[in-house]
């Protein structure tokens, strides 16, 4: 039980995030889940906010990109339910950069880790990790997610 | 009938974009249609360039993504007919963004919106937005569309 | 043989990316071939790095663009084999821009040619590019593939 490993884990599933526009925060079609961006809103809400640089540490924007995989699998568990995910296939970490920040796949791994460390095997995925001008509402990071369920 | 409601609501489909390099319009690959990155052309084949922020307003980059909504229906009905249209899966808006402009899900909207109000439910997606440096030819907004046809 | 078609384009396949962070340099659904984002090195394991703009020229960014288009060959090989890959599908294509150049489909036409020229009919795909203010090690290009196989 997925529920098990994220409590050994010490790991809280944000609320699930809502749309905050005219879509759905995913969209199911046959197996695969598509998801929309999510965002690193923590477990109360509060949103990581900054550019990765100066601004924003590499821990920091690892934790952001931390919240952002969890978001993401809040919103799978309100999809068909953590267990019955059977491959995170593809994500993109969109980086809010400053242009002389060169770590964008560091910065990607806080998300990579959360997958494979609650959904183990299930969890590994290919990936694109790229540094972006500007994100929704100043947002350090974004994450977008497609998934297959079994 | 698609066409009816395009008409009703006043809306006419700018003629279909080319391709500008070695790449195809679409690729249909089963039920899925993949849509090559659309700009913001309108009817008359007038791009809308800028960056949003100080160069560009929020209301007429709004107006660009839903040029590039048009465009894309455009493409779908080239692909299969607006008609076949299962479903608008996945969008990515990619806004060409000053750094500090952080509203690039209220411009995305405006692609949203068009999708919704021609196709309906079927209009309905899974959403990224993005604020990216540049886009080809200084384009305002750029949008990649993924579908599925009945 | 597509082995021979590289023969006589005189094209040497680079050594197979590696992940570098915690994921998979590719995923495999069904028959969809989900690769990870590959950065412009050649088959020295060079990194071409830098800006495109007053940086870097646009020829020697459609060269990196080319590079990435090898190294996802290298991957596919690896996947399946290219003699069974059926179609690229999807290409993204991000170039690491200077705010001020606009040329992202001019490069993009670099990874899009290798694949027509190794892959024929079977290369042409669905395609976006985008120019983003920096990528992972500072590449010039980073270049997103999904692929089908037979």
């Amino acid at each position: 039980m997925i529920k098990e490993r994220l409590k050994e884990l010490n790991m809280i599933l944000p609320p699930c995030p809502k749309a905050v526009g005219v879509y759905r925060p995913f969209l199911m079609e046959g197996d695969t889940i598509y998801l929309s961006g999510v965002l690193p809103k923590d477990a109360d809400g509060q949103l990581q906010t900054g550019k990765v640089g100066h601004e924003v540490s590499i821990e920091k924007a690892q934790e952001a990109a931390q919240h952002c995989a969890m978001n993401a699998l809040s919103i799978l568990e309100e999809a068909c339910g953590l267990d019955h995910i059977e491959q995170i296939v593809r994500v993109v970490v969109y980086v809010q950069s400053e242009p002389d920040f060169y770590e964008q796949h560091i910065v990607a791994n806080g998300a990579s880790e959360v997958f494979a460390s609650v959904l183990a095997e299930a969890g590994s995925h290919a990936r694109s990790a790229v540094g972006v001008a500007a994100l929704p509402l100043n947002a350090t990071v974004e994450v977008e997610v497609t998934a297959k369920k079994k």
